[in-house]
């Protein structure tokens, strides 16, 4: 394999020091969702493509199909890249039902494909952290106050910006549109999905325009009304009264969102905003939906999304409805990477040299590595014999923040940032905890 | 999304009691490369298919092409799903070389995709965890030495049966065979390495078939007498050269093939096994190769292979020879579980069950349940109010060790096991170091 090789756009990779900023990340976010008692799954890239069209926001032209090469020319593709996690978790439910334990919560960190035209923010292949609590016929209400609040607490062990978690509850739009005489709700909720992003008023011409829901002037403003309620509290239910609007789905709507800010309220104060005009793209949402903002970032979009949805698994006798959230990552982590927020401690796991005079130290100093790794130590011996200064420029090039060296007097250890240089025993020296492994660096403060 | 819901055959998909033996093999791996000084890295899933193409193997017409379902009808496929991982990473290296620092040690753990046809142990995604080391230009051989020292660090870790790594230079049969006058030899090798599964006698009517080489019955012979010789030291050298073909490029790999047993016995006796019919398929390698047998299960296959490849990535200016080496992290786990010599603890991590006896518990039982958490013990809250059996019961059904429950005495926390209850703690109390995550249970005892 030969010749010039460019990136792919929509296709992000990461440089090993990146790459140590993703770990960390998945690390503490795998942990936190452990500590919560989600079980982890995979499941495969593929499904059959009708299983994952018909989700809404233009998703079914941007999936990959999938198919062998050597398949026949006419042959139809019919399996796809899964384009979201909780589409291929559904199926999973269905085809092991009576296996898993009900309600089943599990967590699933994989990479998902969607063919979109990319930018900053929006790539091709990315990957997603998503915790789900599926019920067998029902679901208690409050594992959609849960939800946030392990977001929250992955969130606070991660060196990332100060963050909003926006909800709602979809039966409030649907509700308040129906009071409205609205009949094509889906289609007024996905132009007022883009309200940030395009602005009141071009929503206002998209909500009133002959080809769309041909909306009057009036009921288009009540609309973007509610679009623009929101509040840290229970308290956003009058201003929605406010705008003499009847309907009993918004009720119940209102009921469960001002519940969900009442309950958030007594574990995090000040963590969940109910912001009216959250709808999420998906059309598999039936109830609370969830988005998140890092404050400072707003116009970046959301880094942690979900939502209730109570039909999208079923198998004609039982369904099960679930909530869940999914983090961004890799939209969350290349933002910070762009930015010069964090960067990796160093550039591989290294945290020891061994020098080598000669070529005849190798086969000490490879007993002499595995000692040190034998105490959970990364350790990795010279390339090749050489000078002093080169074997430092080795280390220092990659961050190794330790070279051992066997001298007259036995081995000595030098720590290149200090220049300090000490006789240690491998037996027994270890460098400080904090060196031990590679870590984030954070360059701007976080509070 | 409803209806019957059926597995796809050659995507395999773990439970999760058995994904927790998957991740903790995974973790085990991850965490010996690290110590070993190997930087993670990913690819992206996609590689445009001219790269992976010809990479022998029949490769090519397995290769999964992806394009987007919105594409137009007659727009060619020029991305395929990747294959292996040495691939990708020959092309990741090229594409970053004057950002990494060489010889660059890398570890990748990703899925990859083949269209084969679907039989035990092979799939059409799986998992595979490798190690590659590249230089610029050039390569030290003492990492041929290295990395199956690597790989049987990670698998002394693990509970899987006794292993035999077996190791071959593609030099010895290209220089014997060339001795022997034969001109192709990549198709001689490609029988050759069919041996273990179809046997002598069909390798040989392959071997002096008209279609195929045609060599002599008498040059059959000896294209068989070397692959029959093994020896677990450099004995194999006086083997071959009993059998009088003489060539320089033989010379050359018997050479490199005696240094590295000679050295791998000085740090692991017994480890390698020189076994001359190793071959390996794919047409990258160009020195040694290595394959990794279970023992007591030879016929499954290697478990882990790779090789030496001198001329996979390069630049026009420079070329970056590596050495690598792969588990086959799905194809060893599918064996283990599907024989039952392994299995997952529990099927969740969730170590302490919060029961509830009203729903006005709740808040309360969030409350310790983020307690224990800060302390790193899994905890979940019970989904609903209920009876104290039903409690047990919902535990006992996830292996859950420990129910916690308010009583008038205060809290009291039960082991289901045993059935002992006693009054605790939440701020102290810490359940056995054992208990606090989930394991593998062995069910033959591993040599």
């Amino acid at each position: 394999m030969s010749g010039k090789v460019t990136p792919l756009s929509g296709f992000p990779e990461f440089l090993p020091s990146d790459r140590i900023v993703e770990l960390e990340f998945l690390d503490t976010i795998r942990e936190t969702f452990e500590l919560h008692g989600f079980a982890s799954i995979e499941t495969r890239a593929v499904e059959p493509v009708e299983r994952l069209s018909n989700q809404g926001e233009d998703a079914d032209k941007e999936i990959y199909g999938v198919r062998r090469l050597g398949a026949a020319a006419d042959e139809k593709s019919d399996l796809g890249l899964h384009f979201d996690l909780t589409v291929p978790f559904a199926r999973y439910v269905l085809e092991n039902s009576g296996k898993l334990a009900f309600p089943f919560r599990r967590y699933q960190i994989q990479k998902v494909w969607r063919g979109e035209r990319p930018q900053e923010g929006r790539y091709r292949e990315f990957t997603q952290a998503d915790i789900d609590i599926v019920g067998d016929g029902t679901l208690p209400f409050h594992y959609e106050v849960e939800l946030p609040l392990v977001i929250a607490d992955a969130f606070s062990k991660l060196p990332i910006p100060p963050f909003r978690i926006q909800v709602n509850n979809r039966q409030i739009p649907e509700g308040f549109y129906r009071g409205l005489g609205i009949e094509d709700v889906a289609s007024v909720l996905r132009i007022v999905d883009k309200l940030d992003k395009i602005g009141a008023d071009k929503v206002t011409q998209l909500l009133t325009a002959d080809g769309g829901p041909a909306l009057s002037a009036e009921t288009a403003k009540q609309v973007l009304r509610l679009a623009e309620i929101s509040s840290a509290d229970a308290s956003f239910v009058e201003q929605v009264r406010a705008l003499g609007v009847q309907h009993e789905i918004l009720d119940e709507g209102l009921e469960r969102l001002a519940a969900i800010m009442t309950a958030a309220n007594e574990h995090a104060p000040g963590l969940l905003v109910a912001d009216l005009k959250i709808a999420r793209g998906l059309d598999y949402y039936t109830g609370t939906v969830y988005e998140t903002q890092l404050i400072g970032h707003e116009s970046y979009g959301s880094i942690c999304s979900g939502g209730r949805y109570d039909s999208l698994a079923s198998d004609g006798k039982t369904t099960y409805p679930g909530v869940g959230i999914s983090i961004g990552v890799s939209r969350l982590i290349t933002r910070l990477i762009s930015q010069g927020l964090v960067k990796g401690s160093r550039s591989t796991p290294t945290a020891v040299l061994i020098a080598l005079t000669t070529e005849d130290e190798r086969a000490e100093a490879m007993r002499t590595a595995a000692v040190l790794r034998g105490r959970g130590i990364p350790v990795e011996v010279a390339p090749a014999a050489a000078k002093f200064g080169k074997q430092i420029k080795f280390a220092d090039r990659r961050g190794i923040p330790f070279v051992l060296f066997s001298t007259e007097n036995g081995p000595e250890i030098k720590d290149i940032r200090s220049g300090e240089q000490v006789a240690v025993d491998p037996a027994t020296w270890a460098p400080p905890a904090d060196d031990v492994r590679p870590s984030i660096e954070t360059i701007q403060e976080n509070s």
